[in-house]
């Protein structure tokens, strides 16, 4: 007998998209001298059978790439597998600048100076441990974090530029486009650029789960009826009451949220802590609870009419 | 009826393995200042009833990252879903400094300024049209590369740096250590890395197929005999006379494998335009017949025990 875990495939491939031509330095006036610049990439799991109506695209946050929801660090199945397990093609991309989508030379395509997050900084941003905890390493007590497998975890870094927000946004738009209608699953920084690219293409989006997103656009520069019939699915962790940072994130997320919900739109916030889930970190998806995350996401996904 | 083409699949994941903690700049004597460099990345599909003995390891060349085995710049399937569909396990990495893998500040961590190849270098060097060619873009008339794609394949080109060797040797070895006994199939820059990394654990390599690789061990130097039951298959595209690197490259692949076999190992040259398959660039895994040349690399697997 087989195990019941298998799962019937018609296609795994990938593909890059978005992008432009650009002249190599130091040459920049030499026709032969040319580069693709500012693509991202995206790989793709498609089942045979799939129970999903629409691809579900898995996007990052900052400093990271897809691989934030393959294998997690302490070896177990992630995100992109449960979602497949569930009946999702899955779609896994990296963003502008980061992993397989590659990068350019600064200052010359690339406008600033990259920044690479240290382990002392991932451990409290993403709330690992308490404030100003981490020359000691002591977690909070109850996270959820696989707490030994932090410096595995910091070996999916990748550098950053604070510069390249235009293009990251350009090249998600052309990837919507790519890929057609969808459900979108953002984390992090990735939240903000994928409600952003969302809104020049709101007709290809179908749902967004927003996960710990760190921004989103505006209410009062933004014409938020577009996304009147884009249910929206908040999911938010633990100790955000203990950062400055995530209380501010939370409360501009909030107020997008709130005016989505007047122009009639469909918003759910998941505050996990609210439902009895305690011990989350900033990455839900890489938590040893990681699959009850998931199952409540896969349950908002049916109660939306998401799945056939 | 499904169609004939569905996999049954067990797992699919991906893992970073290797590296080494480093101080962050410019805080090079903060404790706290750390992050992960030097590390390499893989990601892997695992079959359910997989007909190969040992899983099947891709490794891309310079400037390239491990989508060099994915889909083929003109949207057909590449050599990863070839091997999966043959009954490979399947494993595609991207080396130290590439793509997942991650890259570090230069100069303070990676000790050189990184670059790019532009188009035309990779024009030339990969032999889709004659030396001096790119500004017309006149490829070889019979060329099986997707020229109308070559664009699209310039977006998978990544950075590089030149001193780095030794830190993606390292990685290479830990990568076989961690995956076990395993066969190994290597591109362009990727050859000679694998097979001095190789060299470290020749009790895990089963089997070599090094595709157009840019370069081989010493034999003056090297220890051969360790790789007198590792048979290996070297597989060669065309126009090789036309461009003098790849002759002078070729030459000193040629006297490792002589090398080799004066010690007993299984040496196969498979110089596809001896066979009558013509047209092949330097990158054979994209070309429009892949999944030809695939076939004679799936037959010599299966004459050399490599498949249950």
């Amino acid at each position: 007998m087989r195990p019941s875990n298998t799962l019937e495939i018609a296609e795994i491939g990938s593909f890059h998209v978005g992008g432009r031509r650009a002249g190599a330095p130091p040459h920049m006036v030499d026709p032969n001298g040319e580069l693709e610049v500012e693509q991202m990439y995206a790989q793709y799991v498609k089942l045979d059978r799939p129970k999903a109506r629409y691809p579900l695209l898995l996007v990052h946050g900052g400093g990271l790439t897809g691989v934030t929801y393959e294998t997690k660090p302490d070896g177990q199945p992630g995100w992109q597998s449960y979602f497949l397990h569930a009946g999702h093609d899955v779609y896994v991309s990296d963003a502008v600048e980061r992993g397989r989508a590659s990068w350019a030379r600064y200052p010359e395509i690339f406008k600033s100076e990259p920044f690479a997050r240290t382990k002392q900084e991932a451990w409290e941003l993403f709330r690992i441990g308490p404030p100003g905890n981490y020359p000691v390493r002591a977690a909070y007590p109850e996270t959820q974090f696989p707490v030994e497998a932090f410096d595995q975890f910091a070996k999916q870094a990748v550098p950053r530029w604070a510069t390249n927000d235009a293009a990251t946004i350009a090249a998600y738009e052309a990837y919507f486009r790519k890929v057609g209608p969808c459900v979108v699953l953002a984390h992090s920084q990735g939240g903000n650029l994928v409600l952003t690219a969302g809104l020049r293409v709101p007709e290809l989006i179908r749902g967004f789960v927003l996960v710990e997103i760190s921004g989103a656009p505006d209410p009062v520069m933004t014409n938020l009826a577009v996304f009147g019939n884009v249910p929206h699915l908040f999911v938010w962790g633990d100790y955000i009451d203990d950062s400055r940072s995530w209380i501010q994130m939370a409360d501009t997320v909030a107020r997008y949220g709130e005016a989505l919900r007047t122009v009639g739109g469909s918003v759910e916030w998941l505050d996990l802590p609210a439902v009895g889930i305690t011990g989350n970190s900033h990455m839900i998806m890489m938590d040893r609870n990681s699959d009850a995350v998931a199952g409540l996401i896969q349950d908002w996904m049916g109660r939306h009419g998401l799945m056939r």
